[in-house]
């Protein structure tokens, strides 16, 4: 199928109706809540998808704004033919709760100002700036059931996320267990690790200390843009891995052929990083970043220090997905996350991106990323790739009349039936080629008879993982009376991959 | 060996008499160079040790200055008894050109100010600031040339150092192979990779931010301090790994029950990147710190992009000493110096730190490095540790009698030697055990015959290398004529990384 993009799409706005709780015991009022939807709701309302963003994402996930010269930051994965199909799926984008990107956050106008009331004041002069409350992943996860709740969803039938996407998931899968079918938490942590706080910090530290910070107040003044641009800087180079900045940059110039011995940019490196800081402060808030970065220290998913009691309500079918380059966020966290699930019984599975590209991965490894999420979440089973025309032979076939079918029909299997079909052993290629080898012309004698088999209603994953663990490239297909009804290969699985 | 310091000490001052020709054309004119020196330099002068110190290091390496609370930033490695023995060696450690603890640096008065003549201006208002030449790590190692010619010492017996300072001692390698006997290059880099460059570039641009920078020219208004400590705080995550990181501070809250919800320091994590980004503003002079790390980024030993042709003219014997679990400086950094050395057909040997450390291990891990550095520097030979007094038996002596006088002499092995002194083979305890097992009381039948023996001019690192490869934990000494003159243990080796 093409993969296509969803076109042209607009931001929305979700007003929630009454006051937020937030978990420090503050109160938020007039509390809004952008996103956007790709596709349609069904009549059973149990086809919607949420999706999560990153720090710095926002809710235009896919398709294009009028205009833009990029689509949303998940394209490669939204869209009708991709993982997240918009012609069957219907997928919801927010804004995070504390953002810069139409969500309430401490940018956004104050409703409660002091200041409200004076009337002549510019409303930049009524921004919350620091009298914003610190808010939670926790509260960002309430703030988005308001919005799925709005659509009358008792349940979705995923939430995916990557980075501070994937903590939104794991939150979904503890504040609301019944909520949430499927859950796919992508290069995450259940919680923040001491480097990740420390990076944090140094972002947060380089706005504070930008003059133009002041405390928080810089709406009317302009913003603290060096400040935020380093702290971007400085998080842009913990979503490259070593080695992928080795391959994109290496120790290459920019324009010049020479060390300039002076502070200009002497390296790609460096202006690579200058243009990912400026692009950054052109939209986004730094009081945004200084709350969401918080948000992510806070983040620990652990009950009285237990990461399985943490999880001990979960509910839903989770799969997770770690980088192996990403040192960010190391697989050993992901792993951290598939211990304390499988200790719930939660059914759980771990995959790891091949990739070098480090953090970012989540945000650019199309095909593995569109292969492991469109058969976690559609359920493919060994009857919608199998195929039901199959050449096959009987035991009495001779060998020499074997090779000339698998010749002629251009197989390397041929299951070989009894009378009344049902299977009773198979012959390959190797077969025919060991009974060359010693002398053999009973196929009888060569045949496998133990044969692994699958029935058409097992689940993809389950065959795919069946034929790897037995290193064999091919599996018959049998009824509950050992009746063979087709033959699944690695090659149709993996054209899954490739074209799905 | 009891370990100690050299107790008080001071810093001084060599004056270059000529002008420094610099790598980028400029010269530079009355530079000083801060150093100082532990031990005393013997009549052959061949006794003299280069070290050479980090990006935020200075001359003081070891012992105390008057008054001080803190020691010498390597007293682990520096002191009589140390591997950099200054009852033995005669230690010279230099301030970097370029830096700001005594050499001539950014912070420096300019000499060729055009201020200089107005006369009532504040010296701070005469200092170079970016006036100063961008320096390289060859112009580093240059102006220590000098301060090492002043002592009229032809040849160095070793040049040591760790991150920054392993550059300057690979470009001491190179650039004056014949003055360089041994080398120890430490966690360290024969060209900085572009994480390296981002990540100085980070600091760099927190500094270059701070309103207070004023283009350098900061030296009556004030420095820009919070700039800096941002810098040191990125540069600091660099130098720990994430398990030292979990390992100090984890997730633990500082001074608080329960998160504050604001934005003061929750995690002990913040309020140590705090303290080290305040005491280090207290020390370091910006400009510096943008010259320094420019310096490193600039290093670049290849020549015509091989670094096997950049190394051709080394001739020193060199120790490679990387840090298993630093990430800055990853130990592939390492490797691609020992690839090219060998290739070249330079005596080196690699090593590797067991340390969580990180990057700072080579700050720390003082068991590990006198041992590996003592051994490297001091050619011990098997003489200078073997036994000389041991029990010996006879092909004769009877089982029962072996095993008594094992016994009754507390020791596991039993050289057999002949009636010429020559060794005939080895009883173990194990072949004692053996010996019950298998019924047998002939010690002829069970002992080993094929001996693996060292002599006693075997450098020590050669004979560790050789039990650790055969997996034995004795060798016996013999002469040319096969003669028994000792035995060396591994235990005997093991106590010198435990006490030298």
């Amino acid at each position: 199928m093409k993969k296509e993009s969803v076109g042209i799409v607009e931001t929305k706005f979700f007003k929630i109706a009454k006051d937020l709780k937030l978990e420090s015991g503050k109160t938020l009022s007039d509390v809004t809540i952008a996103y956007e939807t790709y596709g349609k709701l069904n009549k059973e309302k149990n086809n919607a998808i949420l999706v999560c963003h990153a720090l710095s994402g926002d809710a235009h996930a896919a398709g294009w704004h009028e205009g833009d010269k990029k689509p949303g930051w998940w394209e490669i994965l939204i869209g009708p033919g991709k993982a997240l199909d918009s012609e069957k799926y219907f997928i919801i984008s927010s804004n995070i709760l504390g953002g810069c990107q139409g969500s309430t956050g401490p940018s956004s106008i104050n409703p409660n100002s002091p200041k409200i009331n004076i009337g002549e004041k510019d409303s930049e002069d009524i921004k919350y700036g620091l009298d914003f409350p610190v808010v939670t992943i926790k509260d960002m996860v309430k703030a988005q059931k308001k919005l799925v709740d709005s659509f009358k969803i008792k349940k979705l039938l995923a939430v995916i996320g990557g980075s501070m996407g994937g903590m939104q998931v794991l939150q979904w899968m503890v504040s609301y267990p019944k909520m949430v079918k499927k859950a796919i938490p992508i290069a995450t942590a259940a919680h923040s690790s001491p480097q990740q706080i420390a990076f944090n910090e140094v972002g947060r530290q380089a706005i504070i200390s930008d003059a133009n910070w002041k405390n928080g107040n810089y709406y009317l003044s302009g913003p603290p843009e060096n400040g935020l641009a380093v702290a971007r800087m400085v998080a842009h180079i913990t979503y490259l891995s070593n080695e992928s900045m080795y391959e994109k940059f290496g120790r290459d110039l920019k324009d010049k052929e020479e060390l300039s011995y002076d502070f200009t940019m002497d390296f790609q490196v460096e202006s690579y990083l200058h243009y990912q800081g400026e692009s950054f402060v052109k939209r986004f808030d730094a009081n945004s970043y200084l709350y969401i970065s918080k948000a992510i220290d806070y983040f620990d998913l652990s009950s009285n220090g237990s990461l399985i009691e943490g999880f001990k309500d979960v509910k839903s079918k989770v799969q997770i997905i770690a980088i192996e380059s990403d040192w960010l966020y190391p697989s050993d966290q992901s792993k951290d996350i598939l211990t304390a699930l499988n200790a719930n019984n939660v059914e759980v599975s771990y995959n790891e991106l091949k990739s070098s590209y480090g953090h970012d991965a989540f945000l650019l490894e199309g095909g593995q990323l569109n292969y492991l999420v469109s058969n976690f979440l559609s359920d493919t089973v060994v009857k919608d790739l199998m195929y039901h025309d199959i050449t096959t032979i009987t035991k009495d076939t001779k060998i020499e009349d074997a090779a000339k079918k698998m010749l002629k029909e251009h197989v390397t299997h041929l299951p070989v039936i009894g009378e009344d079909e049902k299977l009773i052993g198979i012959i390959t290629a190797w077969d025919l080629s060991k009974s060359i080898a010693i002398k053999c012309n009973d196929l009888n004698e060569i045949m496998t008879k133990n044969v692994k088999t699958c029935t058409s209603n097992d689940p993809i994953e389950k065959i795919a993982s069946k034929m790897k663990k037995y290193d064999i490239s091919c599996l018959p297909v049998v009824d509950e009376d050992y009746k063979l009804k087709g033959i699944i290969t690695t090659d149709q699985i993996s054209h899954l991959l490739t074209n799905s």
